[in-house]
């Protein structure tokens, strides 16, 4: 019940996101619905496409779709309103990342999946709605290059399916459990800009060390 | 029946079109083949899969598969001459948009889905199709771009929907009658190059305002 | 039980060369492991996404997905140890190819596909990890561009699937004939830089032809 809450304002608020940052590129109205629907249901779809759990949550309420196709024409109208509340719609995002990670979580959990792949359906649920949008906005997804997003939806899903499956707490708490967890770490990643080491592999620089090793060995 | 005839020539053409635009991105043959299968079948393969409605009409009839095959490697022998029809092909696209469509919502139909999901089913098939085109050719879908496209796919299926459901017209009759109103819309939209309203949303240009509103406000 | 083994040695070779890639475009170690685990195990995913396959290899075995993660990050901390056996990972990558491709057709086979769809089961088994990886990093698919790669893998599973269905040898010698075939066109693909025609198509000089032609006609 506070999960559907939670779920119905964090898919708003990634539709009213991605409404926002189709508007970066040039699209028309049907492009921006469908980024804003991508951004907010996308991760979702993935999830039961891949796990096979039919039918979607959007597809059993398709009334969510017309609330999200609502709101992402309502930021086409007044987009300068809803990006004042810019810092609003970052913690609204950090809210709606941890949700959808229980949600994922939970759904793998109802079908009796392991460890592994509950962790895969919650992180899959999260990041993956982003990932698709910034494809369809043909950029490298921003999750993979910006502050920890990912990973604290890994720590989410992981302790979530802990106090779950290995205590006996009400899943409410659980849930509450979870929600302060990862979304204090989350608005501790924005607020001190932490982020992932980034990997760098420079495949040119890599052959001119193996050439001077040669001439080194020579 | 009809429908079956109109949907042959509908991915044939896409196919053909399909090939063409893969010509533009110096890809060898098996891209341009991927690349043709793609833009023909590839909008029916989304719905399938996320409507969960399996077997794929490819999968039950094979034989299409290869029928897309030659054209896509006929295509490639004779560019131009498939090329000097540019306006009929835009037509045949125009033909295909509506009749995809119409085949998405009568699948959707026979699943018993609702009105939404409906419409949703039939956009899909006749727009993702050019938008996993030109994801595979690396820049943003042309859809999101161009005159008024996805928009009357919405407008057939809606149609489409109304007189199935709400009327009693033989079904042979609806889709007639939705695809000459479809047809009708793409061809007017084609030839006054009317199009969606662009939404442009530039952040710095929020942030400066916002700055000034501070300045006055002090 | 051969074909586990090579599966195996596959994967791991192809979330290695995944996470090389992955380091050429500045991304965080999610986005690192992110990007080998879809070139390893994307290929499969979306063959039994489009098929119905369910469940797939890595929901069956979760455990594989950790080993992938592994090799990701120990190619994280020494890639440049893993880059000097670049030509190493070349013929483990043909390897894959020919080892999804037939991994992908018995599959195919098992539920009694046709001819057709069992070859397409093949090739996308042993391509879309590859062209996933691609998108995720925002470029045209490789595959579409380099050497004979897709049409070695449409070749084996040719062969693979007339020696599974019309001649009488055990499994193990059609899988043994077809991996020797495929890899030793693969390594001479490779030697000798063999690669499919490029299809360019030039819509401005087609224009230009078409207008000579109507001065011409005048």
């Amino acid at each position: 019940m506070i999960l559907q809450i939670l779920y119905i304002i964090a898919i708003v608020s990634e539709a009213i996101t991605g409404a926002l940052s189709a508007g970066k590129y040039r699209m028309d109205l049907f492009g921006v619905l469908l980024i804003s629907l991508v951004t907010a249901i996308g991760g979702g779809t993935i999830r039961d496409i891949v796990l096979n759990m039919h039918p979607m949550i959007w597809v059993q309420h398709p009334e969510y779709v017309i609330i999200l196709c609502f709101f992402s024409m309502l930021t086409v109208m007044i987009p300068y309103f809803f990006a004042r509340f810019d810092k609003l719609f970052l913690l609204l995002d950090a809210l709606g990342l941890i949700c959808f990670s229980i949600i994922g979580v939970n759904k793998a959990l109802g079908q009796e999946f392991g460890f592994i792949i509950c962790v895969i359906a919650g992180v899959i649920t999260g990041v993956s709605g982003g990932i698709l949008r910034d494809i369809l906005c043909n950029k490298i997804p921003l999750v993979f290059q910006k502050e920890l997003y990912a990973s604290i939806s890994i720590v989410a899903c992981i302790l979530y399916y802990l106090l779950c499956v290995h205590t006996t707490i009400p899943n409410t708490f659980a849930i509450l459990i979870t929600l302060v967890f990862g979304f204090g770490l989350r608005v501790i990643a924005i607020r001190y800009k932490l982020s992932l080491p980034i990997f760098i592999f420079d495949e040119v620089k890599q052959k001119k060390l193996t050439h001077k090793d040669k001439k080194d060995s020579v």
